[in-house]
């Protein structure tokens, strides 16, 4: 039906004939129909299998929808990729804003897909749900690595959580090895505890930072350097290659004042330019060294054993905490005690004692 | 009744006529009804808050029974005693062990009762729950701190779990300040998450370290480091002099790589002898300084009331995870879950979600 205006405007028209629709009502059903023949979740998996791109990000989109049909379908497809994944390499990059990720993963990718490899590029950035953006939303800032058959781009999950988007990136791993993908690249943005999330859905921890000279480990969140397996020097050009390997010295100092790591691998710091791809080839060889000597002494056979007990662990926690943190009463009690533990009326543990007491009668 | 063999050994005796009780069943009777005449709760109270030591440290039992009329008892005392805690500085220190942090904080403890202050030394370590000992067991190591009549020293609660023995510790604190003590100084031992326990429940946090040369940071768990307020370097007399003021130059140019503190504050680094008493002034005079800095810039106040807060919610999450971890069923399930993950026949997350729609159904 034509739109009629209800109420006079200072541009009222005068009601002429009624205009016939411009799209029929026949073709828009015909539309509807077929925008809802989503594939089925054979079809979509056989996809995957034979690395067939578009139905991967169908199925990832199932993943990230918040429909229980949905999610259920995403789980049987899981399920049948499961066998096939876990065969690849899965390498986490982080670094603040500024440092040029984009523009590191760009070259990184082009230069790991010029090997014969095939790339699929994750991220997780939680704070894309509140911008409703995200750090690889902006395609175009990998216009090369976008179009290129053997590497796969998919923008951050967003997600209420960072568990929520933590878990739909990892199980988008899933489907990207069974789809083929040889490297995983997951990037986020150095803020928060997200590197903490992707740390422990990764096999390596890639820290990009600027070249700069003695302030350098100012805007890294505490903790994200002990993570490091490497440290990148990004922007190790022109006039900043001295900067770079000044850089370069301090970092090693610092990265030697930590204690051993259990896999046995000593922190590497490099210098590189995602310009002038200098120093693209050391970060994947430094990657590769890493990888030998992990599977030799079975490093990394244990750890991704252990990443699977801690996303079955974490993933209970934070349901478990959901649970009690969603319930009406309890929100109403909470924020009463909250304030009487604050007030020193009541010891803290005297108030979750009575919380938990009404939680679980 | 005399205990009769009921059985032969190869050490038979011939049955005599019966020998009389050694000890009469009424002096039993009146025994155990003395031990049972415990002060009430009022009795406790008045106690501690006219700063008897005896009072203090029955209430303290009570904290750590697992009986629930005890805690029942201990509650309604904290309750009384909370308004008139909150009034002393809580000092934390840590070390891994053989750093001298007895030696220290007997020398310590001595040179702050000196100057007037009431001094109680606790200790979190739960440890000391599988090896029934304790890290303060062995008070003769404070010899002289004991026999203080300005000092308390209350050795580590034991308990199943850090959490447990965390919020015992916790309880304590709140006690020890309504009976007068109004520098609290809390041991741990440098291991594991007790050092995030106890920074969450004081007010400073030094870390002791030992003078040594290149490796002194070995040592030290990571994160630990970053959490401290001061850094002691301890054994600084005789030949060590030298190795500790490099230490000192070291740990100086380590903690500046760290990022700035939201307290404003800038960690210190400094020698002492707990033996030779040089230099423990002067840690007194850094703790002193943080805390007109911090007192002045308002972060004292706000840090304690995101401790309390702290606690409160961390105790109901670990009271959660107790009860579904301990639930006989899914415990059974859980470890079925775990090896079929492993396995890759399930992900972490539809193994969780199978868990999870079991125990709310």
């Amino acid at each position: 039906m034509a739109h009629k205006k209800s109420h006079p405007t200072a541009l009222h028209e005068k009601d002429g004939i009624e205009q016939p629709e411009i799209v029929s009502s026949d073709s828009v059903a015909q539309i509807r129909q077929y925008r809802r023949q989503q594939p089925t979740s054979e079809q979509l998996i056989a996809g995957i299998l034979s690395g067939d791109k578009i139905a991967l990000s169908r199925a990832i989109t199932l993943i990230e929808s918040t429909s229980t049909t949905h999610l259920e379908k995403a789980n049987e497809i899981i399920k049948a990729c499961l066998p096939y994944a876990n065969k690849s390499v899965r390498v986490g990059i982080t670094g603040v804003p500024g440092v040029g990720k984009s523009t590191f993963i760009e070259a990184f990718g082009k230069y790991l897909t010029g090997l014969g490899k095939k790339v699929a590029v994750l991220a997780v950035d939680p704070s894309s749900s509140i911008s409703h953006g995200s750090i690889l939303g902006d395609k175009t800032r990998m216009e090369e690595l976008v179009k290129d058959e053997n590497a796969y781009i998919r923008p951050s999950a967003s997600g209420e959580s960072l568990g929520g988007v933590a878990r739909k990136t990892r199980e988008t791993i899933i489907l990207c090895e069974a789809c083929g993908f040889d490297t995983i690249l997951i990037e986020t943005v150095g803020v928060g505890q997200s590197e903490t999330a992707v740390h422990s859905m990764v096999d390596f921890f890639l820290l990009l930072n600027l070249a700069g000279a003695g302030d350098e480990l100012q805007g890294i969140k505490r903790g994200i350097m002990e993570m490091a397996d490497a440290i990148v020097i990004n922007k190790a050009d022109g006039d900043n290659i001295k900067r770079a390997r000044l850089a370069k010295t301090e970092y090693n100092r610092a990265l030697h004042l930590f204690p051993m790591k259990n896999s046995g691998w000593s922190p590497k710091v490099t210098t590189c330019s995602a310009l002038t791809q200098e120093g693209i080839p050391d970060v994947w060889n430094t990657i590769e060294e890493y990888f030998t000597l992990t599977r030799e002494n079975g490093y990394f056979h244990q750890k991704r054993k252990e990443q699977n007990q801690y996303w079955l662990l974490e993933t209970i926690n934070e349901q478990l905490k959901q649970n009690f943190y969603n319930h009406p009463d309890i929100q109403i009690l909470l924020e009463e005690n909250k304030k009487a533990v604050q007030n020193n009326e009541i010891s803290p543990f005297a108030a979750a004692k009575l919380l938990l007491d009404n939680y679980f009668k």
